[in-house]
């Protein structure tokens, strides 16, 4: 069976040392509350958790799957019991609001705790996981009503939340959903129609269920600006606040997926259920983003938690195996063959897992800081600069680090070899939980659209100089360090490629918008490695001034794996920069029909 | 539910126009039976059976997979009946020698009927693909008596084969191997031990199954040059050659599997079970090689056959999906949306799928070609050379095909969106049955050692001569083609680099061997792209020549496919010869117990 143990060294390298968590955290309101001790306490605490709760119940989870019978759901066995404790641990309200029951910690050190619950048991993760989003929902866009009927019951976790945006004919365009909201006096709405895609939509975890629904009202206007939010409860609240009457909403079916067997993805029936306006009418997109960023985030966490858990197994296994002897002469003559972490492309392998956790452990952390600055920051300027960095990176977090987390889990099932492919060994199940990965909450693809359309080209260039202009300023403080030789010139030169691309890309895509569409995926993953390679010379900054104290081996370790980036994966930067040029051209040539001619004569 | 046509215009694309098998099958022995007449009835009617017989039981055979109930093997539901009727229509025989019941066709025809097995059954496949290597190890090394009891019978169909290689220790190193032979008696021999992940190990789709069995006789050697090849009948024959007396070799239990459900992956024991030595005592690892090279080809053609049908629904998901406008604009305003295929990522998706498909194919009969020439070719000379690129491009087609077989299928799943993940739509199975063929019958790593440490370098790299050599006339007689200009300069230039590169490696691999293995995947990796680039720079000479006949939307399209693997995925070169060349050091630098100190401290 896998093992894992929260990677508390690692976390300290990044928070304490590298992006010194210490005085960001003194900065912020809840300073106080986030103090060192606090902080370590609190992820001793949840590598526990994650380890002795969550993770014995990963695999079976996955081979027993979930249970619709009469309309009910069960949760593979353990995982209520697991929840509960999860509740009573005070977990669910690490990061929310005091005035809404929330210990008021940093958002950031949420996002550590849901590294260590994706490693460990991304099906369970994904029950309290949802609630986040419709919590953010209400809380930005609720009335006072909703927020204490809904709200401080989202936060302590005692119910949880979902986000029922997708129907059977249209998940990226939901201009298109065809659920309609219709007034039924006073407050109310009554709410019909089919989603599908709804993670934890029926469970029997919490006691209640909060859905967060897009729907249409009767005199919406065409397309997305015609949706808007509704707050669907499950039981409908009584007088006392406790779960009342049974609203119309029920749980259809369970799709039968590639993975996170352990959640309840469900298609969710709405009969004429009761609903309630959450914002404005037909500003339904807006909330619905308030939503979905928090989630695209917590999605390339999912992708960070998988590939450290896979590095882990990987490694130990590696250890272990006895296979063949090395390329240039036995390393362990007492025994009948050397293990195979000898060999130089295995190591390949478990470096390349190693160099995405860690660099994803940076970035994940990095944009963390920003979110914390964003929400309690001390200054309008400070905030809104955060703002523009947690845009440009939100897309980033989300794809680059889902499609590493899937190269890097196959990488897991690689190393294993053969048994990399049985059930059992636990290594192709990360790899079918982190498919899911790269398609929900905005596939790869639109995600490279946000990125290049929208934060990028739509502000002319300025999103990404706030970015590039930092990475340039690191580049020449450091241009004498003979330490970081190797990191500074080659960063120097993408991040002035960067800038370039950039610009052609937007000179042609005034010509022609397809343009933007046929760089995106490229532009995406480029701007990812740049991203890490920034955070890696940084690291090797740290590393590198830490060599002569404790702790040697860590800080020399540390130093490899940013070499080992910096060659073995930043070359591919390489491909993706031509590819970034090559244009639509070629892409749009051939028509629809002709491109089944192979096949279809 | 997926939907397939076999390839058929592409088909004859490759073999009649560009590799020209009518000439080549007419200097066969054979050649008179393989006229283009019967290759074209075989090839529809091959068509047919993966279509309406095979395709049908895809997806339940996965939901289905096998069962174990006392010591016998049931197929999924369907299975016995398609492989009975696959029996009598005569295609286990298609290419085996007339002397033991073959048809004696070129064996480049049985590869083209494979592809379309692989692209519709591959777990249904693996039944009587397997035969085909036992087969070769008897025909090669057997004596009279042995072709005579088992040859026949395996040609027809009437039995089955395996391969019992693996063991749980053992795979790659099977020096280790702990299951022995003990000689009986006569010319028997007792067989004891446990061998694991033994395809179609035992079912009831044949009357019998021979296994081929290593085993160590009581005197062997250490380590590799201590293994024997044994013949072991489930049902030993009797003297009608009938099965008769149950052998002692059961299944003791079915592995629990990523994909390929339907097909039965078994343990098998052997219980002093009696088997047959086949060729010399401590000879049998080079008749594995024998068993080896046939199924490593095998397992190349089921990487294209999976790309091919992600490729088919891919496209035709792109077609009917309505979501979201064109970048630039509507483009079906008469509908809610546009399809998808309107989107130049998604067309991204797709070209890589068709130019890997299209570009497969085209490896896989050229390489076919090789075959038919080694085993039927007319002179000594002729089959040297054929030899010398068979056995250079085997690590080529079994790895790179798999590995790009993995990324278009996932591809389809990128492009389905959500349903993607959904098992209904068939997508993710044909991940699931991908993600086996990166593994089995020796990992990426291992065919990247073969091609570079033992193909390339033992032979002082003249064995990659004899290929850049072709290239390079081909370069030189197409300078001046200036429809070819955008393809035969990149591919002159890759060439050259690639002998450079080569040459660059063995300096290296000199002073230190380990250099080879951290070299050798991208080697191979650089080494299929080269490959498909020469072969999609013949695919464009011959389609730019056949632009101004009939059919011009077909070699429109096929030029344009080239023109994309050369724009979008050629480049990916550049980061794999940049990776070859970074060395061993910073892989090996860091001690594997310092590997793990982010989190086990």
């Amino acid at each position: 069976m896998p093992t894992y143990q929260a990677p508390l060294r690692d976390f300290r390298f990044v928070m304490d040392e590298m992006l010194d968590f210490p005085s960001h955290y003194a900065r912020l309101p809840s300073g106080d509350d986030a103090s060192p001790d606090v902080v370590s306490a609190i992820l001793e605490e949840g590598a526990r958790f994650s380890r002795d709760v969550l993770l014995p119940l990963n695999q079976s989870g996955d081979r027993e799957g979930c249970l619709l019978e009469g309309g009910e759901v069960k949760a593979p066995k353990g995982f209520k019991e697991a929840y509960q404790e999860y509740v009573e641990g005070g977990w669910p309200s690490l990061a929310a609001e005091p005035e809404h029951g929330g210990q008021g910690l940093p958002h950031s050190l949420s996002m550590v705790l849901s590294e260590m619950i994706c490693a460990t048991n991304l099906a369970w993760g994904m029950y309290p996981g949802l609630s986040h989003g419709a919590a953010d929902a209400l809380r930005h866009h609720g009335t006072d009503e909703q927020k204490a009927t809904y709200l401080t019951k989202l936060v302590e976790g005692v119910w949880t939340g979902t986000m029922c945006l997708t129907e059977a004919h249209c998940g990226t365009d939901l201009g298109l959903i065809k659920t309609r909201a219709v007034p039924s006096g006073g407050d109310a709405y009554t709410v019909t129609g089919t989603k599908i895609f709804i993670s934890a939509g029926e469970h029997n975890l919490a006691e209640n269920i909060i859905h967060l629904v897009l729907a249409k009202l009767p005199d919406a206007p065409e397309g997305s600006k015609g949706i808007s939010l509704f707050v669907v409860p499950k039981f409908l609240p009584d007088a006392e606040g406790n779960p009342g009457e049974r609203n119309g909403v029920t749980c259809g079916s369970l799709e039968h997926k590639m993975g996170i067997h352990g959640n309840a993805t469900c298609v969710m029936n709405f009969d004429g259920a009761t609903g309630y306006l959450v914002g404005q009418s037909n500003k339904g997109l807006a909330c619905m983003f308030t939503m979905m960023n928090a989630a695209r985030l917590g999605v390339g966490i999912q992708g960070l938690g998988l590939i450290e858990a896979s590095f882990q197994n990987s490694l130990s296994y590696a250890r272990d195996r006895l296979q063949m002897r090395g390329l240039s002469g036995k390393q362990a003559p007492e025994k009948p063959a050397d293990p195979i972490i000898v060999h130089p492309d295995v190591r390949r392998m478990l470096l390349t897992q190693k160099a995405f956790a860690e660099g994803g452990r940076m970035l994940v952390l990095y944009t963390a800081q920003m979110l914390d600055v964003v929400e309690h920051g001390q200054s309008g300027e400070e905030q809104e600069r955060a703002e523009t960095l947690l845009g440009l990176l939100t897309p980033i977090v989300k794809a680059f680090l889902t499609e590493v987390g899937f190269e890097s889990t196959n990488e897991g099932v690689q190393i294993y070899g053969g048994h990399g492919f049985i059930q059992e060994w636990g290594m192709e199940q990360l790899v079918r939980d982190a498919r899911i990965t790269r398609l929900y909450e905005g596939t790869t693809g639109i995600q490279a659209l946000d990125l290049l359309g929208r934060k990028v080209l739509m502000s002319q260039g300025e999103a990404l100089k706030v970015f590039t202009k930092e990475i340039h300023q690191f580049c020449k403080a450091e241009a004498d360090n003979p330490a970081l030789k190797e990191f500074v010139e080659p960063l120097a030169k993408l991040n002035a490629e960067w800038g370039e691309l950039t610009m052609g890309v937007g000179m042609k895509a005034m010509q022609d918008r397809e343009e933007v569409g046929a760089a995106s995926v490229d532009y995406l993953m480029y701007s990812g490695y740049v991203t890490l390679a920034y955070l890696f010379a940084r690291a090797a900054k740290q590393a590198s001034a830490s060599l002569e104290g404790d702790d040697k081996a860590f800080y020399a370790a540390k130093l490899n794996t940013a070499c080992f980036y910096y060659q073995r994966l930043l070359p591919r930067t390489k491909a993706h920069a031509q590819m970034i040029q090559s244009g639509a051209e070629t892409l749009m040539a051939t028509s629809s029909d002709d491109l089944g001619l192979g096949f279809e004569i």
